[in-house]
């Protein structure tokens, strides 16, 4: 019991969200975010956390019923007002409005602010990339990395996405958090009763600690790369928070352990419009040409083969879409079990 | 004898660039960029550079007499030509059009072909910053990191740079090389005869390797944060390179090692307009809020003060216009007086 076909996913995902007064269309955005995300193998990112996003609908920490509204915009720009609505509807309203911006000028930036945890970065980016465009995602989050110098949660996760086209309709991308590891490895660590590197996290004085049970209370995530991280996290922060109007460092609530509070995060979101700068037969070749050199050099010792950034993800898509059916990690099978009560919604597993 | 006068530095690099077939305003706009980022700390990628940069125009790497050309434009993107000319030209050209193009859309891209190494990319970011604008700036490299999975230099360190304007008419900066450390640290541990942790290089089978000697021969440097880095060093690939025109990864030669060669890089600028999005004023209180909260959060045991992004190099550069002076590392030192030497130019150190 422990598999599901993605067509009983889609419409049990699309009648939880209309039955806690999302509209059918948003209900329909939401889903594909979320199970597209599964299929990319992203499993932490995609249907699993609809029960808590219901749950917070319920709680009050999002509005079921609302809709992002564009408060400024020029030609190339927009910032949108995402009204508390959950934050996957304001992020697709919101790329695909840069999308549209950017085939008249090249490229659009569009920021949202007032929304939430918007599931996986990857998926936005790659909406640019099937309109053959080069697409960027970002989000803050609420603080959870220790900066340098610091021994306190002061920055989120902020993670980071890219996409771009290739000849085979499919994309290179990367979507990653600015931690140095993500707090689930830390999790996993603690389960099984091991030893974490000391590049992971810092303790309560902010000093390196190879013990992972001090997270998440007495300990901090580690930046990527130290200052490098550091310094991203707050490129994001700044296109995502400080120029939106959305919650800045910790005025971001924990979306998930907090439910009834406005999460109050930000997002950013640009896409650029290949077509015009080059001809898409000459980028296309372009693009394979770099694909084939970073694929076709020499192997490590041990390593079978090169992966460009999003080939793993789109194997598993590949599979998935194939077979027409998930295999469910057991944090997912628990959680859709419980959505299901909830709404008192069939779940149909095998 | 080890240290220089602002005004005599610029003075010299501009005679010498103008001496070697350069236009005034180029050398003007090379000098500045050169001296900027010496005043910024960052030595290894300012007038040290220069004697190399006026060799490789003798030897024919580079053409002295060059003006980068607009090949293709819209509302907010362009790709220039660099034709041959010295990095920082194209570059500052391409800023500059990144910007005066934002004022009119919002955001702007501009990329650049045909260039060579163009110094610090913080320098070009800033420069946004300076006109109240969110720069990046970035760079494709010839390779000299292995990729996830691979043995051989297979990507650039692809460096990666942003700016923020503050309250102060300063800036939040970033500019970083996507490996997890420089060459130059992996140098500096052979002059030191010091083993190196086993995240800075792999071997020459991919394995990593705490011997700093390996390097560069038989060893690359590891991208910052594994697939992370990687992945980042694809993106600055792509709109560096891939969408510019610009020589793609193995198509880049060292600009240092092989100076008779066109380098063949490629880079990248992005501006956005702040205050087309928000009153100048409400975007100075957010990011001082967000600045606030970073610097005065609570700081790990024996660290003194938390750092922003460029607040050490803001301070070195403040040190540097105050008391209108350098103060050479001898590499530097040794650089321009063999530049002297060939020039024929007068240069006084004391």
């Amino acid at each position: 019991m422990n598999k599901i076909k993605l067509s009983t996913l889609k419409s049990f995902c699309e009648e939880a969200l209309v039955k806690s007064g999302v509209s059918k269309q948003n209900a329909q955005m939401v889903a594909d975010t979320l199970i597209t995300t599964d299929t990319f193998g992203v499993m932490t990112h995609g249907t699993k956390n609809l029960n808590q996003y219901i749950q917070k609908m319920n709680a009050g920490g999002l509005d079921a019923k609302a809709e992002p509204v564009v408060e400024v915009q020029g030609p190339a720009f927009a910032i949108i007002n995402g009204n508390k609505a959950i934050g996957m509807v304001s992020a697709c309203k919101a790329m695909k409005l840069a999308i549209e911006k950017a085939k008249q000028t090249g490229i659009a930036y569009v920021g949202v602010k007032n929304s939430c945890h918007f599931g996986a970065a990857g998926y936005y980016a790659n909406l640019a990339a099937k309109e053959g465009m080069i697409g960027l995602a970002m989000s803050n989050a609420d603080p959870v990395i220790a900066v340098p110098g610091g021994r306190s949660k002061a920055i989120g996760t902020n993670p980071f996405s890219f996409a771009a086209p290739t000849a085979d309709g499919k994309s290179v991308f990367l979507d990653i958090a600015l931690s140095n590891v993500a707090a689930l490895k830390v999790i996993m660590a603690q389960e099984k009763n091991q030893a974490i590197p000391d590049t992971w996290l810092v303790d309560e004085e902010g000093i390196p600690t190879n013990d992972a049970f001090k997270f998440p209370k007495n300990a901090s995530l580690q930046p990527m790369g130290a200052h490098k991280g550091y310094g991203l996290a707050v490129l994001v922060e700044l296109l995502s928070s400080v120029m939106t109007g959305a919650g800045i460092l910790s005025q971001v609530t924990s979306w998930n352990l907090d439910l009834s509070s406005t999460n109050n995060a930000g997002h950013a979101f640009i896409a650029i419009d290949i077509s015009q700068m080059m001809p898409k037969d000459v980028f296309n070749s372009r693009m394979t040409q770099m694909i084939d050199e970073l694929k076709n050099g020499p192997k490590a010792k041990g390593a079978e083969k090169i992966l460009l950034p999003g080939e793993m993800e789109w194997a598993k898509r590949e599979q998935a879409l194939e077979s027409g059916e998930l295999v469910l990690t057991d944090a997912m099978a628990a959680s859709l079990q419980q959505l299901a009560a909830s709404t008192g919604l069939a779940l149909e597993l095998y």
